[in-house]
């Protein structure tokens, strides 16, 4: 291990693009000179954050406490991200990243509005945020976290889309964040997604037959899938998706774990049956009717070409199909070129619906 | 010089600080192996996302076409800075720079207004942007830029105060940017400022009792002068400031030539003449009476310790002095952490103004 996982994960580009600061990437690279490191490096900057998150509170600097709580909140996640060795700090880590970001979602520009909606015997913890510039009612994005991922992460690319007057849902679904403790990774994603579109439907401010949705990574699977099976979807981007599990032996080690993490099973071959249960979208790729956004690195390590042809082949609606040779995993090591370009194309599909 | 001079710049981290993509500096330090490239990369870089800006205006994604023309302004700007021994590279540069970033303004989020203020012989050029979170009539703060810096760089500092419900007026003052042609480097910077204080107080959107003003290196001292001299001013940051030219000799090279290049002369020890009778804050020192905050990094090679001393000594007002210890020039390795403080502090200053 020693420094690998540390290398891998500061190489991909993938926190600078979510919004680590680089003076902290910068240290990180410096200081973690081992994997065992890493978590309680990101949990003191987060520390660090979040205290002076707390000071800007009381002094009522409310931008800069929603920003450093913001920032508190995603030191907290990459400390906690693919942590799955030291299951206890996992879980505080996760803690701590839902309780700051949470405490942040006021202050934030514009806010963020909590919202827990009651579904079957528990609830969805999502948040909505509404554009500034824009009469209502409002075009909206779902946005979907993946594997290990949770709908903490997603600020700045909210923002993206926020600036081009969409507003944005994001929301733990099965087997992330805090739902992964009620409900595990399941094969019906998709049903806590229309959970989902029936409360945007009863928000005056949405836009209901203008609601399109993105999803990364394994959310990108998500994105499909809910996009398949309700037709409220009017878009859909999958950045950096797979089609099934196929190929399960060439992932890395961290991401089988991952799936055993999402899934609250501890037994990797367990694991491997269950996702390759759980997880295709063979059953229901027929019914995805909307226009489709594919976007998919050719570097990427985790998601093979050949996922990409599967859905390529398999999908009758029309397909933007985005490859980018220069691109890993969802294209994080070129994120200011293709991250831009998935927001407009989403404004672009809810501008023409109605 | 071979490589150093690249070093010294991108680990500095303005560059990323000011908004250059984490891939772009990533790819500026694989790739540019001598200073003899530095320009050619980062024209190349701007090229590329100007091409995407006006790919994105023709799809009227403005506000992709913004943020990339900005991009491609900033990209610009950095080809040609300090690029003093090829001056028609230069003057290319810094006209590609105003160029693309003039064609940004109306689409940046909130837009920038182009002002050219009729002054003298001449005119001032700048913007304004308004913030949209806040009613009018609102605070405002100026904000400066140094020694071969200009207008077109804030624009992050800008969003910085306007989500903090703070409007923005940037401009070129004598030896800056576009002003640099018409009027070098002089001492009476100052009467510049004024001339925007009174276009201000002829905006109806802007509250003439609540400005304040920011400047960056050479232009933190241009911003105690400014206070000094019009009391319109209700609040300074000198931001990493100087208050004389004492130090000539300890500085680099680059920044000698960047001083005759603002004076509009070849020969260094006549700059260094001029310079001296040009640049130093004894003669209004005492007149400055409105709040100051002065950020110095301990590891500056640029600003000496000494010349906060002077300021520090010699400044009657209350001074909010903010040293720190693992700062560079202007703190750029740490700007998460001094940038928004600063931005507050403006805030809270012309909150409790009236």
């Amino acid at each position: 291990m020693s420094r690998q996982m540390v290398d891998f994960l500061l190489g991909t580009g993938r926190l600078i693009a979510d919004g680590v600061p680089y003076p902290d990437q910068m240290e990180a690279g410096a200081r973690i000179d081992h994997w065992s490191k890493w978590f309680g490096f990101w949990a003191e900057v987060g520390a660090r954050y979040e205290r002076l998150g707390e000071e800007a509170l009381s002094a009522r600097f409310h931008v800069s406490a929603g920003e450093l709580l913001w920032q508190a909140s995603l030191s907290f996640h990459y400390a906690q991200l693919l942590w799955f060795d030291a299951p206890e700090e996992k879980e505080w880590g996760q803690g701590r990243k839902v309780e700051v970001y949470r405490r942040a979602a006021r202050y934030l520009v514009p806010a963020a509005e909590r919202v827990d909606l009651p579904y079957r015997r528990t609830t969805i913890p999502g948040y909505l945020r509404l554009p500034t510039n824009q009469a209502t009612p409002f075009r909206c994005v779902i946005l979907l976290g993946g594997l290990d991922s949770t709908k903490e992460e997603s600020y700045l690319f909210e923002n993206m889309c926020l600036r081009r007057g969409l507003a944005t849902f994001v929301f733990d679904g099965p087997g992330q964040g805090e739902m992964r403790g009620r409900t595990a990774l399941i094969h019906e994603f998709e049903a806590y997604t229309s959970a989902v579109l029936d409360y945007l439907a009863s928000r005056p401010e949405i836009d209901g037959n203008r609601v399109a949705i993105l999803g990364r990574s394994l959310g990108g699977y998500y994105a499909m899938r809910s996009a398949a099976t309700d037709d409220r979807l009017r878009a859909c981007v999958a950045w950096g998706p797979l089609f099934d599990m196929s190929d399960w032996d060439n992932l890395p080690l961290s991401i089988q774990k991952g799936f055993a993490y999402a899934l609250g099973v501890k037994n990797l071959s367990k694991a491997r049956r269950l996702t390759s249960d759980a997880i295709h979208l063979a059953d229901v790729v027929e019914d995805l009717r909307c226009p489709l956004y594919v976007l998919h690195g050719s570097r990427d390590v985790i998601v093979s070409d050949d996922q990409i042809r599967k859905i390529t082949k398999n999908v009758k609606a029309h397909i933007d199909l985005q490859i980018e040779k220069e691109g890993n995993h969802c294209c994080h090591n070129i994120y200011q070129l293709v991250r831009p370009r998935m927001a407009d194309w989403l404004a672009g599909c809810l501008q023409t619906q109605s």
